[in-house]
């Protein structure tokens, strides 16, 4: 990934600065023919993933990335500064789909928007964000969706967040 | 993945041959720190899933795989006779849910069942399959469910399958 041009990190944000409908922009990978069967012969050896010529006679008709190497340049396009989320980003799960093929030669970037943000009752230290997110390639197609709940810190009592006061 | 130990490949099957709840085991995949680091690395550099001692200090309390590594485990060990699909396995997208990390020493298998059998109304040569899957450790916990979406191809009319007849 040493050609994932990062897009310049903001301020680490918490809970507490996260709304809805804040949306995030990542830099941008460049995918190749490389990268793509380096990942398939290690985590999805299948023809379509690992063989050029034998990729023209699937369904694909041509070399495409495993889905799931779609999914990890995507965690790495946001953990280089595309969701800047404080205590890093802890996915608990979610939902994903693959709309569209990534191919040699794709560029990639991701976008994503805060849908949802709910404090924890049981623990006032945190709270789930809810991030939908597409990767779209170098002609805004999307290849990618997710949709996944995220493990978010609050700021400190010190940094001035209100607490609910017990019997207030 | 050298030490993945695949499952004897069964026949590959197609959507004539599933039905819901016919359900598959995968062979075993052992996980060990520099697999976790590695993949980390590449894909997703947070101190939790690279460095074994700042790991200590983060919410997880010691080195953890990130959750795309734990996906992408699980594809591998279904593509080496975990889920014999004819054709391939092709995701068109689903759900996903970490419940408990996966950690080095780890020792992981798969087991999916059949959710649903949907034929393609459009295209008689295929159709979609749900697959609900548990990727577990040693212990029989649940690191990872997945439910995907998978496009699998129907028998070769000539193979015997019972097409709708036109006009009939």
């Amino acid at each position: 990934m040493a050609n994932a041009m990062a897009a310049p990190t903001s301020k680490l944000l918490y809970l507490d600065d996260l709304h809805v409908g804040r949306r995030f922009t990542s830099g941008t990978h460049t995918l190749d023919e490389r990268q793509i069967t380096a990942f398939a012969r290690a985590f999805d050896p299948q023809p379509f993933h690992t063989d050029p010529e034998a990729a023209n006679e699937t369904l694909f008709r041509g070399l495409v990335a495993s889905g799931w190497h779609t999914a990890a340049i995507t965690m790495r396009l946001q953990v280089d500064g595309g969701l800047p989320i404080a205590g890093g980003i802890v996915g608990l799960g979610g939902e994903l789909a693959w709309p569209k093929a990534t191919r040699p030669g794709d560029v990639l970037h991701v976008e994503s928007e805060v849908v949802d943000v709910v404090p924890s009752r049981s623990r006032p230290d945190r709270g789930i964000v809810t991030v939908r997110s597409e990767t779209r390639n170098q002609r805004g197609e999307v290849v990618q969706t997710t949709t996944v709940k995220l493990l978010v810190p609050r700021r400190a009592k010190m940094d001035g967040a209100i607490q609910k006061t017990e019997g207030g």
